[in-house]
């Protein structure tokens, strides 16, 4: 079974699978489409957090441990910055910080957010084609009792402490997915459209609130394939289950399920989560999916590709 | 002899002999008024190459080989940026990237550069006082066979290989003076107003061509004392000696008096320009100018005010 791939993904989680299936398909089949909701103005610079952990991450470059960031970055724009009462919420690594300033300048000189994505993608030398879901800014916010947060603010300066009432996508249901990636999506000879797992409400949700985006899976020929980011209920990493939980949802594989019902064909789950229930239509294949080693990664996209 | 002092500095040169004023005289009597007719936008941040050379050299943090940039820097930003193909000719280590980020950070949220520079200060505990020669832009440009240059192009990029036929301070003449240097230069306790070695047409000039700083030296009752910056017609360091020629100009340590000689009460040469000519009405003083060490510009800035 051959043909190109699309993938939809956020960061830390989603990026390892897409590393995966970056590794086990032929050169340049897989496309990833990615999450933009993140996306801030940090000290004058525009941040693509998702973005960043795919280049990192499909470079082979991302830090092992922490899963964003670079593995041989330095700190001393960080320490400097903190010396001179600087805002230090938002860790920047020296090198990191690179692409930050690249990226911005290129932004302000009249280049999208795409080219800008290609550009640094080449430099990389990843073969994986890597698109935002939009050029259009899509801002995720959260409404708490501090009132309504910038996704950032909750999640990195706040560290997803205060409780969440309810999630907005602002911009996306105007903004216009990609033509490259409605094209990947419609192409006759597609493989797969794999749903990463990432957060199905910070991560995934933004891209899906793209009309376009989500028609675009409704409509797809190839097989739409969910992979659970929740493990026996729990998350392996980030607030997954305690949004969920929070927002009234059952904190559960089934659950991530059941919001993907219309959109997808498969799911697959953790063997852990063999038991659970499908909504009509889905079909459930398990396989290990905690992606602790590069083999892990490798082996749950070959389960996805055969599933 | 005591009371406050205030110096108009450049960069490498005039914070070397800044930082001997500094520390032969009281913490806090010493006032630098700095050129930022360097000043620059580079990569989206807002750079003051000789208020950052001023802050590090009053701090003790430079580098003391390149006179520019601070000793304990490193270089991950710049070597990632080149990796990703963008501009590289402006050195910006790890470190010093934290000032023009927040530099510009707080520029775009209203302040202005006094009020950044005054910051910027006091995080690095220099007792001196550090302003710029006015908050309103002023941009060195440089007429060359390749046309109109901007100072840093010129003098980075370029490496001042461009043969300059015309200088232009633009912005000068309608550019304010800030008050707080106006008020230390009119203080009738002043001891002495030190024009530091620094280039007198780069670095001097487009301080000189701000009218309400030209007239507060003019008008000064404290005694004005040009330093020589060059020695025995040759530049300690950068291209004084090359532009004096290129402009048509004697390249000598008598010339850049004569250039003075309306602002100034003593000149402060090299013993090597012993024998040169002043203009009349002012004092020629000779000491060993050259600064390698700190003792060197201890004894320089005694000599200065003992002269």
């Amino acid at each position: 079974m051959n043909g190109p791939v699309v993938a939809l993904s956020g960061g830390i989680g989603g990026a390892k699978l897409a590393l995966g299936l970056a590794r086990v398909l032929p050169p340049g089949a897989l496309t990833v489409i990615a999450n933009t909701g993140d996306d801030f103005e940090h000290l004058g610079l525009a941040i693509s957090p998702d973005l960043d952990t795919l280049l990192y991450t499909l470079a082979e470059l991302a830090d092992p441990l922490q899963g964003w960031g670079r593995r041989d970055e330095t700190w001393n724009f960080m320490e400097t910055l903190r010396q001179l009462g600087g805002e230090t919420w938002f860790a920047l690594g020296d090198r990191d910080l690179a692409l930050h300033v690249e990226r911005t300048r290129r932004l302000a000189a009249g280049a999208t957010l795409a080219e800008v994505t290609e550009h640094f993608r080449a430099h990389f030398g990843i073969a994986a084609r890597i698109l935002p879901m939009s050029d259009a800014p899509v801002r995720t916010r959260l409404r708490t009792a501090a009132g309504w947060l910038d996704f950032q603010d909750y999640f990195v300066r706040r560290r997803c402490a205060p409780a969440v009432g309810e999630i907005q996508y602002a911009g996306a249901a105007t903004a216009a997915a990609l033509p490259a990636a409605l094209a990947a999506l419609a192409d006759p000879a597609l493989r797969a459209i794999v749903i990463c797992p990432s957060n199905p409400l910070l991560s995934v949700g933004p891209m899906l609130a793209i009309p376009a985006l989500r028609s675009a899976l409704q409509q797809a020929r190839a097989p739409v394939i969910a992979v659970s980011p929740l493990i026996g209920g729990r998350a392996i990493k980030g607030p997954t289950a305690k949004l969920m939980q929070e927002l009234g949802l059952a904190v559960d594989a089934a659950e991530v399920a059941r919001g993907y019902a219309e959109l997808i064909d498969v799911f697959v789950a953790d063997e852990a989560d063999a038991g659970m229930t499908v909504p009509d239509g889905v079909r459930l294949v398990t396989a290990p999916t905690l992606m602790t080693t590069l083999a892990d990664r490798e082996r749950l996209a070959r389960a996805v590709l055969q599933s």
